[in-house]
């Protein structure tokens, strides 16, 4: 590591996935440490076509943390970015007191720059939240040295980005300690376990969503008694029987319990005063068009799953991808606009691994001043 | 009464009304008696602009039992057609077995001629099954000389029916008996007891609904766990605060349940599996639309609820009336049809009396040979 006093001590770059909950996620017990009312559980995607991308360098010389996101530098004092900053720093100063002697204790006063890039529009209905935490806290930890359970750490950045973590399937245990301790995330599966899964990401509409999902799960919390009763009764069932379905590679009872945890979820948002959609029409055109496909086959090929917006994410096996898309391309041409936006299978992804550190030092987003690279 | 052979032995003309429900019906603990899940509540609708008109005559020359609704003959073997008139008979067998000595006992073993007209759009979401079955039971009881509690026996034509027997605000008590005998409606109180209440039907669609409400409902109960809480835990709560609410005349009270209770039954739709949509994008307007107005004056002046269609009900009073309806019809200018139906407020209603019985003779809907008139 050059040493010269206004050089960087420190530099890392990670990249980060982004995940697809077929349990869902909604509803905090505890908003400040982002302890969830219920465990869940999703699906890693694979990074290469979406992911997040952090470059964090520390220094002697520089003055203040400080972050760019996507080319624009963002307010360091965020709560939820002060949140993991603070554990990751309070991780490496226990590991200097607990006396590591392989340990660099040079950059643990430093000020650190943050520079992170997702290479897919944000808000678009996919959690760029998760991925972008995931990354963050997974580069500190590297910048820092740090080789712990990093999950809890991530949720307090953005409670999917616990997820975001591990590659393959993974549950987020909601635990059920006060201090969050044991809300962790935890693989299931690998990535490999089910290599004939895939994931069509289609997008309805690119627009933001009118009510983010910060305020709109508090506001469940508050004034569902439906979403209380799926947390408390029907969650944990759903979490044993998807664990089992994933473990089995068993497509039908994965895609059943997909559709209908994604369907409560909505009615939860449904039952909350005033209540919360999240599905427009196209979202009920492309549910009854699967429904129909499944039941023109007398199985179940095909599965949906909407988060907070009207964007749909499918699950299906390799072999019926193909023939799928037809069918949307079918029904939902695209010169047909009738005041939607433009709708098609943007993607086709496959489950992927976790956080991955990026060797080649060209790849940085920070240069060797520490500060963002002019030429992105 | 005319006795000539081929003359009619009796003859009697009713109306009888729409209801809203305000504390939604959906789930039948037994189909065929019709005895549902949840208790439900509703407001009976003045026959001023909504009502169905039935006569029915009893000849010795009739060789069958027939129906005519709104002008086409239909099938008189309908399993909940034939209950009405089974248990009708049975009342009028028991009260001469019991030997009523004003009894007259020459038309209990006639035929029936029916014939029933709407002066509203059928399946358009309002509840014509309700007044019908309402009406039928109301005039056939009329025609068999009985004064007994009929919502037991209109609630086996159609659930809602029951309610539509009384007028004013009316609560549907679920009952726990296996031969549904403690399944009636009750009067809550009269219509008269909340003179300013007003009831505008915004028609969004005209068009049929895609799931009709009895197989909606079956699926529900099969598949819907939210809507098991719902019956058993949330209903009973809210009945108890919808009977204070309309004792009190407390509209924001009754208001926000209204909303809130429209907005759990559509949320246990969206949780059956797989789902039912009747909510669409203007639906949602209409509900954004209604808690802005609200939060701009601070309070709760106007509510809405949805049966098992896209059509609003709103509440309010008269008051507020017609500066909510220059807003809807800002926001919904009838030049502006995006793709969906013409939208504008139909109807300005208020709470009414039950089934009424017409007197004059001419209004008959059969002929004095017991016939459907030619001229209507």
């Amino acid at each position: 590591m050059p040493e010269g006093s206004m050089g960087i001590s420190n530099i890392a770059t990670c990249t980060a996935p982004v995940n697809i909950a077929v349990i869902k996620y909604w509803g905090k017990r505890n908003e400040e440490l982002i302890l969830p009312i219920n465990s869940s559980l999703s699906v890693t995607l694979h990074q290469d076509q979406l992911k997040t991308t952090t470059t964090i360098a520390t220094s002697r010389s520089f003055q203040e943390d400080r972050i760019w996101l996507n080319g624009k530098e963002e307010d360091i004092n965020h709560p939820r970015l002060q949140s993991c900053l603070r554990e990751i720093r309070r991780l490496a100063r226990k590991r200097r007191s607990d006396g590591d002697p392989g340990l660099d204790s040079t950059g643990l006063s430093h000020k650190v720059h943050i520079c992170s890039v997702n290479n897919f529009p944000t808000a678009a209905g996919l959690a760029s939240s998760a991925a972008g935490f995931a990354c963050l806290v997974h580069t500190l930890a590297r910048v820092f040295g740090i080789e712990a359970e990093l999950s809890a750490i991530a949720r307090q950045g953005s409670g999917s980005a616990c997820r975001s973590m591990y590659g393959g399937f993974v549950q987020w245990i909601m635990g059920h300690q006060d201090d969050g301790k044991d809300s962790l995330a935890q693989q299931v599966e690998p990535e490999t376990h089910w290599p004939e899964l895939r994931i069509l990401v289609l997008v309805a509409s690119a627009e933001r969503k009118p009510i983010g999902s910060t305020s709109g799960m508090h506001t469940s919390v508050e004034t569902s008694c439906l979403l209380k009763h799926r947390a408390e009764a029907v969650v944990p069932v759903r979490m044993d029987g998807m664990i089992e379905a994933v473990q089995r590679k068993d497509f039908p009872a994965f895609a059943e319990l997909t559709m209908k945890d994604s369907n409560q979820f909505h009615a939860t948002c449904l039952d909350t005063y005033p209540p919360i959609f999240y599905l427009n029409n196209v979202s009920h055109q492309i549910i009854n068009l699967v429904h129909q496909y499944n039941n023109y086959y007398g199985e179940t090929r095909v599965a949906y799953t909407f988060d907070a917006g009207p964007n749909a994410v499918i699950f299906t096996l390799q072999e019926h991808v193909s023939e799928f898309i037809q069918v949307v391309r079918h029904f939902f041409p695209p010169e047909t606009n009738d005041g939607h936006d433009f709708m098609f299978p943007c993607v086709v992804l496959k489950a992927g691994p976790g956080p991955c550190v990026v060797d080649d030092p060209t790849q940085h987003l920070l240069g060797t001043d520490g500060w963002p690279k002019k030429t992105e």
